[in-house]
C-alpha cells in the first residue's frame, strides 16, 4: 500500500460506512475528525476509536484543523445539500461521498451548481452489513473488497487521485467507473439480490413454525441481507428506479414463467421446458462472479496419487496431506479410457506443490507419472 | 445420543447424501454396506471410508450380512423402483430414503403395491451442498441439521422409530410430519429459495465484467445455491411441482408490482408504496427463523457498563472484554431521558455472566446499578 495522497480526514456521519470508514483510516495513521447530527452516534464512533470529534455547528477551520478530504456518509435524501455545504465550507478539500447511488447524487449535487463541483468525487464501497449504525462498524470491513470511483466530466484529476487513494489506505481495490454504469452494475449486484431476498423472506412470515425447523444454510444464505434497514433501502431503490426496475421485469417473468410451466406439469418435466435452462443459466452466472480482489480464480497444480484399492484409502491421503498443512484446493478422478484405476488429481496452488510431493513421499504414496 | 437401534445399515446410492451418511453412520461405529450403479462412485465412497461395497447385482443377504436398514438415496425418478425392490429384498428391514419430495415417492412406491410397505418410512435430511457425488460428502453434513420423518398413514411405529434412531444417530434432530407437510414445508424454504437463487445469478450471465467486480457477499450469499445441479434440481421441481408454483406466483407478483412502482417512481418514493411494507416483511420473515438444533435464540443477561466520555473507550472496554475470553452477543446504547449518558449494555450469555464481571473489575470498568 503507498501513503495516502491527503493528511486530514473529515468524516461527516458516523454511521455504519462513515464509521467504518474512520477506522479503517486510523488503522493507515490518518489523523481523522468525525461530526454527525446526533450526538449519540457521534459519541459512539468517537469512542470506538473511530476518531476524533467535531461538535455540530462547529467549524473545523476555526480550530486550525481544516481537512484535506471530506467523506460524506449520510442517507441518500440528505446527500445533494451536504455534499454542496462541504464543498463551500472546505474551499481546498476533495468532497466524496459513500452512498450507494451514484447518477442522482451527483445531480442533486449538480443543481446546486456549487463553486468547486469539480473537487467532488463520487464513490461507493462494496461492503456494507445488514446491521447499521456505528455499533456495526468494523475497521477490517472493506479489505479485499472493491470502492467504485465515479468521477464526472469535470471532476479534477487530482481529486479522483485522493479518492482513489482513500479505497486503498482502507484495504479496498478503487474500479473507477460513470456514475451511470456505476448505477447499473450495482442495480445487478447489490439492488436486485436485496429484493430478491426479501421476497423470499417475505413468504416465511406466514408459514407453519414447524415448517421453519427445515430451514437449513441454503435458506438463511439467501435471505440474510434482508435483515437490513428496510427505510434506507427505501431511498436506495428509489434513488436507482429505473434500472432496478428493468432488472426486475427480467426476474418476474422468469419466475412467472416457471410458476405456469410448474403449473401444467405432470409426473416429470422434459429438460426442454424451460426450467433446466433457467437452472443452468443461473449455475453459469454464479461461474462468472470473480474471485477476491477481483481476481479470477488462480489455476491449480494438479497431481496426480495412485490410490490402493483398500477401503478409507482415500480418507487416509487426505489426512495425510492436511496434517502436513497442505491445502487441496479441489480433487478430481480421472475415468477415461486408459487412465489405471484409482488415479486421482489433487489440485493444489502452485506454492504448495513442493509441501505436497513432500508429504506424499513421507507416508508412502506413489505420485503418477 | 442413544444407541442406534439398528446395528447393520445398507445404503443403496453412493452419491453425495448416501456417502455422507455412510460416513456419519461409520462415525458412530455402525456397520455399513455401500452399494451403487457406478463402479467409480462405490469405489470413491468406499475409499472415503463410507462403509464396505457391495457388488450390483450380488444380494448382501448371501453373504450372511443381512441389514435391518436400508437407506435408498438415489435421484427421484429412480426412487419409487429402488425402495419397492428394497422392500422385496429384504423382509426383516427398515427403508427409507433421503429425496427432497415425498408425497411424489410414497405414491410412486405405493403405486407398485410391494409387500412390506409398512417397513417403508420417508426420511429428508435438511443438509446438502451445491457440489454433487461422493467426493463432496462430509461425515458432519447433517450435524445439528433437521431430519424430517414423514411416515404414511400404515407405516409401522418400530419403522417410524428406526428412521429417527437414523436422524439422531448422524448427528440431527428428527422432525415428523406428514409426506404433504413436508412437501409444503421444503417448497418454502428449500425450493423457492432455489430458484430465487437461479434467477439472480441469471442476470449475471449478460452483465459486462467490469460491473461484476462490484460484487460483493451479498450477492455471493444469495447466488451461492445456485451452482447446484440444474438436471437433479429440475427433477425436485418437478416433483414437487404445485406447492412450488403457488409460491412462485406470490413472489412473481411481488416482483411485478415492485417493479411497476418503481417504473412510476419520480425523486423519492414515499413509504407508503409498498417499498418499504416488502422490505419490512422480508426482514420480519428473516427473524422468525429458528438458531441451531431449531432452538429459538437463548436469551441474554444484559450488564449495564459505565463509559468515560474519551476518545477509544468503547474500543478499550470490548478488547478488555474479549481478552478474557467473553464473548459479547450485542451491545446496547439507551437514551432514555433520564439514563446517565455513556451507559452501555453488554448483552453475554447467562454462563459467561460471572467470567464478565471479573474482567470489568479487573481492568477498572464501573458497572452500572
Amino acid at each position: 500500500m503507498t501513503a495516502p495522497s491527503f493528511a486530514r480526514v473529515l468524516i461527516v456521519g458516523a454511521g455504519l460506512m462513515g464509521t467504518s470508514t474512520g477506522l479503517a483510516l486510523r488503522r493507515a495513521g490518518v489523523e481523522v475528525l468525525l461530526s454527525d447530527t446526533s450526538p449519540g452516534h457521534l459519541r459512539l464512533a468517537v469512542s470506538l476509536g473511530a476518531g476524533m470529534p467535531i461538535e455540530p455547528g462547529v467549524e473545523p477551520g476555526a480550530a486550525g484543523v481544516e481537512p484535506d478530504l471530506v467523506i460524506v456518509g449520510v442517507p441518500p435524501a440528505a446527500l445533494g445539500s451536504v455534499v454542496a455545504e462541504q464543498l463551500a465550507r472546505h474551499p481546498n478539500a476533495t468532497v466524496t461521498d459513500l452512498g450507494s447511488v451514484k447518477a442522482q447524487a451527483l445531480a442533486a449535487i449538480a443543481e446546486r451548481t456549487p463553486d468547486g463541483i469539480e473537487r467532488y468525487v463520487g464513490s461507493h464501497p462494496m461492503a456494507g452489513s445488514e446491521r447499521s449504525g456505528p455499533l456495526a462498524a468494523q475497521e477490517h470491513l472493506f479489505d479485499g473488497r472493491a470502492w467504485a470511483v465515479t468521477p464526472h466530466p469535470t471532476s479534477a484529476p487530482a481529486s479522483v487521485a485522493v479518492v482513489e487513494s482513500l479505497a486503498s489506505t482502507c484495504g479496498a481495490f478503487p474500479v473507477r467507473m460513470t456514475p451511470a454504469e456505476h448505477d447499473e452494475a450495482v442495480a445487478l449486484v447489490s439492488h436486485v439480490p436485496q429484493i430478491a431476498a426479501s421476497v423470499v423472506a417475505g413468504l416465511l412470515t406466514t408459514a407453519a413454525e414447524e415448517h421453519l425447523l427445515l430451514a437449513g444454510q441454503g435458506l438463511r444464505d439467501v435471505t440474510r441481507i434482508a435483515a437490513g434497514d428496510a427505510t434506507l433501502w427505501t431511498q436506495i431503490l428509489s434513488a436507482n428506479a429505473r434500472p432496478v426496475a428493468r432488472l426486475l421485469h427480467e426476474a418476474a417473468d422468469d419466475l412467472q414463467r416457471l410458476a405456469v410451466t410448474l403449473d401444467k406439469a405432470g409426473a416429470e418435466l422434459p429438460d426442454d421446458t424451460g426450467v433446466h435452462g433457467l437452472l443452468e443459466r443461473g449455475a453459469a452466472g454464479v461461474r462468472r462472479l470473480p474471485g477476491k480482489h477481483g481476481a479470477r480464480a488462480e489455476p491449480f497444480t494438479h497431481v496426480p496419487v495412485l490410490l490402493p484399492d483398500r477401503p478409507g484409502e482415500l480418507a487416509r491421503l487426505f489426512a495425510d496431506v492436511g496434517g502436513a498443512g497442505v491445502n487441496i484446493e479441489d480433487v478430481r478422478i480421472d475415468h477415461s479410457p486408459g487412465t489405471p484405476a484409482g488415479l486421482v488429481e489433487l489440485a493444489v496452488r502452485a506454492d504448495a506443490v513442493s509441501d505436497l510431493l513432500a508429504a506424499l513421499e513421507q507416508h508412502g504414496w506413489s505420485v503418477h507419472g
